[in-house]
C-alpha cells in the first residue's frame, strides 16, 4: 500500500468496528517491526487462565487508543480548541507508541530482569530510535510524551487521570474478559472534554459518567486484574523467573529461549543505555517466556518444574485472601505444614504472602471539572459528586498462597 | 394457540432474545385484556421527549421481569432451595402482574386523579378480579404479592432492594434510552443469589456487581428519570391535568377522551373499591391522555392550550436546577417578571418550583450478603464495600421552571 | 437552545449512540411541529402485536437516516467527491424529511382514505410549505428530493436500491423487533461507496456485504414485515377503517377522533391540493386511530366491534398461508362455514384472501459496482455474485384469514 | 475445586456470558493437560495478521461448542426427544473433544508433517487415551464421535451440515475478527431443531435463519478465512516449514523448538499409531512454531529468513486474485522477472500459484427440514428456499503470490 492510500487504511477491530489510519507516517510506524512486536505481547499477561477470552495483545490496545485519540481531537476541535495538524499527528503518535517499551508479562519481568517503572523509559528510548530512523519526524510526539510541549493538555490526553490509554484498556479488557460490567461509555466521556487554561477538563454534566468510569475501573481491578487466580498465576510467573535466575547463577544450564536465558543469567542487566541491550530487549516477547515454561516443565529441579509446569497445565497454587493482614499464627501453621511436606524446598517458592491494593480515585491525579459558570473545580470537591464523600484511601487485600497439594 | 402448546411459547424481546412462557395459566393471563392493556401504557411516561427511543411499554417490562424471575428460580433451584412447582408458578404470576394496576403517565395521574402509592393496591384489586375469573388459580400468587406467603424470599424476589422488577426496568430503560452506562449484568447478579433463613441473600463475591448495580441505578435516576427536561415535561403534564380538572369544576366542557374527562370532572374519584370505577380505570391508557392533549392544544384557555400544546409540539418550559434551594430573591425576581408578562395567568401554572431526590442506597431496605463463612452481613456493614463509607442521605436537586418565552 | 449552539446538539439513540445535528436550519426543522408529529406515528404499524419491542416511531427513523447520511457524506468527501456545504445540508434535509408525509398506519390508510403512493407526494407538499415558512431555505433540498438536482447521486443517497432510508429502517426495525439476523453492517457498506459518472457505486470488495444486505432485507420482509400475524392485524386495521367508512356513508354516527371520522365520512377526501385538507392531515396521528379503535370496541355493529376490539385485545383472526394459490375448494369450504355461523355478516369482513410478495433483488433498480479496474458493472452481472445465479422473480405467499372462533 | 462443586462451575465467555460445566467428568476433562494444551493453539492460525482481534484459541471454541450443545439438548428434551442423562453427557464430551487432535497452524502442518484429514483421527486417538485414563468413562462419547451410536442424531449434533462446531466457530470467529456480518443467531436455530426418524431436522419456519446461516458462512469464508492476505500468510507458513524440512534433510542444523525440528527432520513422521509420536505431538503448540519463526528470522538461508522473517514482521508477499485461472502469459512474465531478480532461489519458494474454493451449500451433506405437515424435505428442494434456485457448484478464486519487493 502506498503512503497516499494509507490515509484511509481501515483496520478491523471488534470493539470500534473500523480503526482508521490517518497519516502516512503513522501507517509506517504501525508497519515497523518494533510495533509489530506488540502483536506477540499479551495485554493481560496471565489473565487468560481465568478469563479465557482475554488473549488480546498490546498491538490492538495501541491501535484502540489511537482511535480514541482521533475521537478526542474531533471533540476538542469542534469546541474551537487550537490544535495544529502537526500537533494532531504528534499526539496520535505519542499514544500509539506509549506502550512500545512493554516487555512480555511485564509485571513479572519488572520484578526480575527489568527495573520497575522502566517501561515508560524504554518506550521513550525506542521512540528516540524511531525518531532517528524517521529523520526527526517524531520529535514533536516525543515532546508531547515527555510533557515538554507547551500545550500541557496534549500530554494529559496521553497520560492523565482519564486518558486514552485507560479508556481503551478498560473497555478492551472488559470486552475480551467478558466482564461486561467494566464497560465504559467512551463516547459520552469524549463528548464532554474541553480545554481551559491549557488543561484538560470534563464538562460538569459528565459527573455521573465519570463516577461510572471510576466504579468500572474499581470493578475491573478487583474482579479482573487482581482476581485471586490471576494473582497467584502472576506470582508463580515471577517466582519461576527468580528460580531460573537463581539456578543460572549457581551455574546450572537451562534449556529454553536463549535470549530470555541470557537476560536471566546476567546479575544486573538493567542498564538499557547501551544499544545492544535494547536490541536484545526488542527481540523478546511472550513466545520466549512460553517456550521456557514448556521446557522447564520437565526440568529436574522440583521448584522450577512445579512452577513452570503449573502455569502450562493450569495447576496453580491455592490462594486465600482477606481484607485484614493475616495473623502470625495462621501463616506459621501453614508454613510448618509446608516445611514438613517439602523439607528440601526453600519456603519462598512454596509460600507467597503479601497484599495488593487499589484506590477508587486519587487526589494527586485529580480530575478537573468545568462547571456551567465556566469555573474549574476538582471532581472530589464538587458538591454533587460521590467522590467528595469517599475517603480516597487505598483498599487492600492480603493474600497467602501455597501448593494445592498441601495435605 | 392451544394451552398445551403454550408451554413453549416464545416471545421476541430485543434484550433477552426470546422470552419463554412456561405454563398455560401464565399464557392465558398474558392474553387477557387487562394485561394486553399494558401495551398501551409507556413505561417511561414523558421521557421519550428527551430519549426518543424510550417508548417501550409496561407490557414488555412485565414480560422481561417474568424472564428474570425464571432465571432466578433456576439459580435458586440449582443451589437446592426448596420451591415447589406451584410456588414457582405463583412467583412468576406475581411478578408478571406486579404493575398491572399502573395507569397512563402514572406520576402525573397520581398527583391528580389517583392517590399516591395506589398503583400497588390497584394491582392487587385487579389480581383479585383475575383470581375470581380463573377460579382461584391466582391465590398463591396473591399470597406472594402481599407477602402473606411463609416463604418470605419469594416476596423479596418480587419486591426487595434488588428484585426482578428493578433489574428489568433498569436494564430495559437503559437499553431503550441509549444510556448504556445504566446497563447492569443481571446474569452475574442472579448467579450469586441464594436463600438463607428464609431471606434472599447475595453471595459476597457479588459485592462489586452490587455496587455497580447501585451506581447504574443512581446514574439512571439523575441522568434519565430525573433528567431536567423529562422533569419539566412531567410537571407540565401534571399541571395540564390539574388545569383541566379546575376548568371542569368551573363548569366548562372539555373535548377529548370522555373517560379521562369523566375522571377529571369528579371531585374525588379516588375510591376504587366499587367495581365500576375499576372498570373505567381499566379502560384508561396513554391514548386517552394523548388524545386530550391534542384536543386541548387548541382550547381557548391560555393555560390549557400552552401546557397541552407544549407537550404535543415539544415547546417545553425552561427549567433551571441547582443542588441548593433557590434564594427567595431569585424566585421573586422571576415571579415578578412573570406577573408583568402574564398578568391574567395564575402563577402556579407558569412557575413551578420544587425539588427531587434520590438516594444511592437505603439502609431501611438493606441488601443482605452471604459471606464465605456462611454468616449474613448487611451490605452497608461489609468492610470492603464502598457502601460502608457513604452517608446514605438522599441527594437533592432543586428546580425552577417557567415559560421559555419569558422575555 | 440558540441556533449557534445547535451545531453540536446531540440526540441519544440506542443504535448509534449519539446523533449529531450539524446545522441551525436542520435543528429548527426538527423542532417544527410537522416533524415532531412523527413522534406519534409508529414506524412499523401493527407489528408490535407480534414483536413487542417494535414500537419505535418515524421520528427516530428520520433522525437515524440523517445520521447515516452524515456518514455517507464523510465517506464520499474523503474520496474526493465534490459536494458543496450547501449540497451537504440539502441532502441531509431531504433524507430528514423524506417520510414527513406519512400518516398513521400508512398501509391501512392508503387502502382507504389516502391514495396509494401519495405519501411521497405529501412529503413534497409539506416540504414546500416548510420552504415557504423558511424563506426558500429548503429549495435545494427539494431539488434533491425530486431528483431535479444535476448531481443525481445525491438523489440516490435518498432513494435508490441501497439508500440511507433503507439502511436505517432495516437496522432499526431489526434492533427493536429483536430479529437480530436482520442487522446490517452500515459502516462497512458506507466505507465502500463512491461516485463515478454522477452515480452512486459500491466498491467491488463490498459484494459480500451487499449480498448480506439483500439477504437481511429478505429475512426482514418474510419474518417481520410480512409475518402472518402482523399481516392479519394490518388486514383487520384496513377492514376496520373500511367498515367505519361504510357505516358513516350509511348515516350512522361514530364516536372517536373527530378528525379521523371526518376523513372517513367524506367519500373522496383524497385531494390534498387544497391547504385545508393538508392541515387536517397534519393533525392526524396514531392517537386518532387508537382512540377510535378503543371507542369502536363497544360499538353495536358486530363487524366494527369484532375488528376494532380484536386489535385492542389482540384477538386476531386465524390466518393460513401457503406458497401456491388456494384451491377454490378450500376457500369455498371455509366460506360456507362462515356463512352458516355468521349469516348476517358480509363475507368480505370475515374472510380475507390475497397474497403478498417480495423480491430479493430488483433488476430495475440495480446496484452498480465499481470494479478494481474502475469499470462499472451491475451487481447481478458480476461473475462472483450470487445475484447472477438467482432468478429475480418475486416470491409470493398466499393467505386466507377468518375469525378464530370459527367452529 | 472438588467435583461436587464442579456441577455449577461458571467460565466467563465474552460471547455467551457464562459457560456452565455440568458434570464432574467434564470438569476433569477440561482440567486435563491435553485439553489445556488447546489454550496454546489459535483457532484461526495466521488470520490475526489481518484481523488483529482474531487471537482466540481452540480452548474457547471447544467450550463454546459445549455450551451450544447444552442449549441444543434443552431444546430437544423440551420437544420430548428421548436422550438419557448418560447420552447427554456423552454428546457433550464428544463436542468438547472434537478438536483435541488439532495441532498448531493445522492447515500448514497438514501440508507438511501431518497427513491430511488426520486431525479427526488424532482426536479419536487422544479420546481413547483419555478413555483408558478415566476407566472407560468416555466410551459412549467415542461411540457418538465415531457415529457408532444407534441414535444417529447425536452424531449429527457433533458433525453435520449445521452442527455445534460450525455454529460456535462462525459466531466466535465473527465476534473476534470484528466481521459482525458473519454473526449468526444460534438461539433461533436451536429453537427449531427436532428429531424425526432418528435424524436431526430443522423446523420449516427456520428456513430464513438457515439461509442467513449459509450466507454468513459464505461471507466468513470469502471475507475472512480465505481473505487474500490471510491466504498468503498461510502459504508462507507452509513454505517455511517445507524449506526447514528440506534444509534439515540436507544435513543443516536449525535452531528453534527441538520438538518441531525433530518432527521436520524425519522424512515420514506421519504414523501416530506408536504412542511416542503421539506424546511428542501432544507437546507441540503455537509456541513451538512461533519460536522457530523468530529463530529462523536471522538464519543465513535467504528463503527461510525471508519467509519466517516475513511472518514475524508482517512483510508478506504480494498476492493477486481473480475468479478465472491465470493465463500462462501472465504467470510466465512474473516468473521470468523473479528468475532475473532472484537467480539462485528455487521458484517454488517465491512464486505461489493455486486456487481456493468454497460452496454455499453442499447437497451431499443436505440440511433436512420438517414441514408443518410433519414430512421431511431437503432444504434445497423446498419451494420457498433460495437454495433450490442456486447451482451448488463450488466457487473458485485463483491466486498468484510473490515477494512484494519484486521490481
Amino acid at each position: 500500500m502506498t503512503p497516499k492510500q494509507a490515509k484511509y487504511t481501515l483496520i478491523n477491530d471488534p470493539i470500534y468496528g473500523f480503526i482508521t489510519v490517518q497519516s502516512p507516517l503513522i501507517f509506517d510506524l504501525i508497519q515497523h517491526p518494533y510495533f509489530q512486536r506488540l502483536r506477540r505481547i499479551r495485554q493481560m499477561g496471565c489473565s487468560a487462565l481465568v478469563f479465557p477470552g482475554a488473549r488480546h495483545s498490546r498491538f490492538e490496545h495501541a491501535l484502540g487508543a489511537l482511535h480514541l485519540m482521533q475521537k478526542a481531537l474531533t471533540s476538542l476541535l469542534q469546541k474551537g480548541v487550537d490544535i495544529s495538524p502537526e500537533e494532531q499527528e504528534a499526539v496520535q503518535i505519542a499514544i500509539l507508541l506509549h506502550d512500545i517499551g512493554h516487555g512480555p508479562f511485564s509485571h513479572a519481568l519488572e520484578n526480575t530482569i527489568v527495573q520497575k517503572h522502566s517501561h515508560e523509559q524504554l518506550s521513550l528510548q525506542i521512540m528516540q530510535r524511531l525518531d532517528d530512523e524517521f529523520d526527526g519526524a517524531l520529535s514533536l510526539a516525543i515532546d508531547v510524551f515527555t510533557n515538554s510541549h507547551p500545550k500541557k493538555f496534549l500530554y494529559q490526553l496521553v497520560s492523565g487521570p482519564i486518558d486514552m490509554d485507560r479508556m481503551d484498556y478498560l473497555r478492551r479488557d472488559s470486552f475480551y474478559s467478558g466482564m461486561l460490567e467494566g464497560n465504559i461509555n467512551t463516547e459520552r466521556l469524549l463528548a464532554v472534554i474541553n480545554v481551559v487554561d491549557n488543561q484538560l477538563v470534563f464538562g460538569e454534566k459528565g459527573i455521573l459518567s465519570l463516577e461510572k468510569f471510576l466504579i468500572a475501573r474499581r470493578l475491573m481491578y478487583w474482579q479482573v486484574y487482581l482476581h485471586k487466580t490471576s494473582l497467584v498465576a502472576e506470582l508463580m510467573m515471577t517466582k519461576t523467573l527468580q528460580r531460573a535466575h537463581e539456578l543460572l547463577l549457581q551455574g546450572e544450564t537451562l534449556e529454553g529461549s536463549d535470549i530470555l536465558v541470557a537476560f536471566l543469567k546476567t546479575d544486573n542487566l538493567r542498564d538499557f543505555s547501551g544499544g545492544d541491550a535494547l536490541d536484545l530487549y526488542l527481540a523478546l516477547d511472550d513466545t520466549d517466556v512460553m517456550y521456557c515454561l514448556k521446557k522447564w516443565h520437565s526440568h529436574p529441579d522440583w521448584v522450577l518444574q512445579r512452577l513452570a509446569g503449573g502455569l502450562i497445565d493450569r495447576k496453580l497454587y491455592a490462594i486465600q485472601t482477606q481484607t485484614n493482614p493475616y495473623q502470625k499464627n495462621d501463616t506459621e501453621f501453614i508454613q510448618e505444614k509446608l516445611r514438613q511436606q517439602y523439607p528440601e524446598v526453600p519456603l519462598n517458592y512454596i509460600f507467597f504472602q503479601g497484599n495488593v491494593s487499589n484506590e477508587l480515585y486519587g487526589v494527586k491525579n485529580a480530575i478537573q471539572l468545568l462547571s456551567k459558570d465556566q469555573t474549574i473545580i476538582r471532581f472530589d470537591q464538587h458538591p454533587s459528586s460521590l467522590m467528595n464523600q469517599l475517603p480516597h484511601a487505598k483498599q487492600q487485600l492480603h493474600y497467602m498462597a501455597f501448593p494445592k497439594e498441601l495435605s
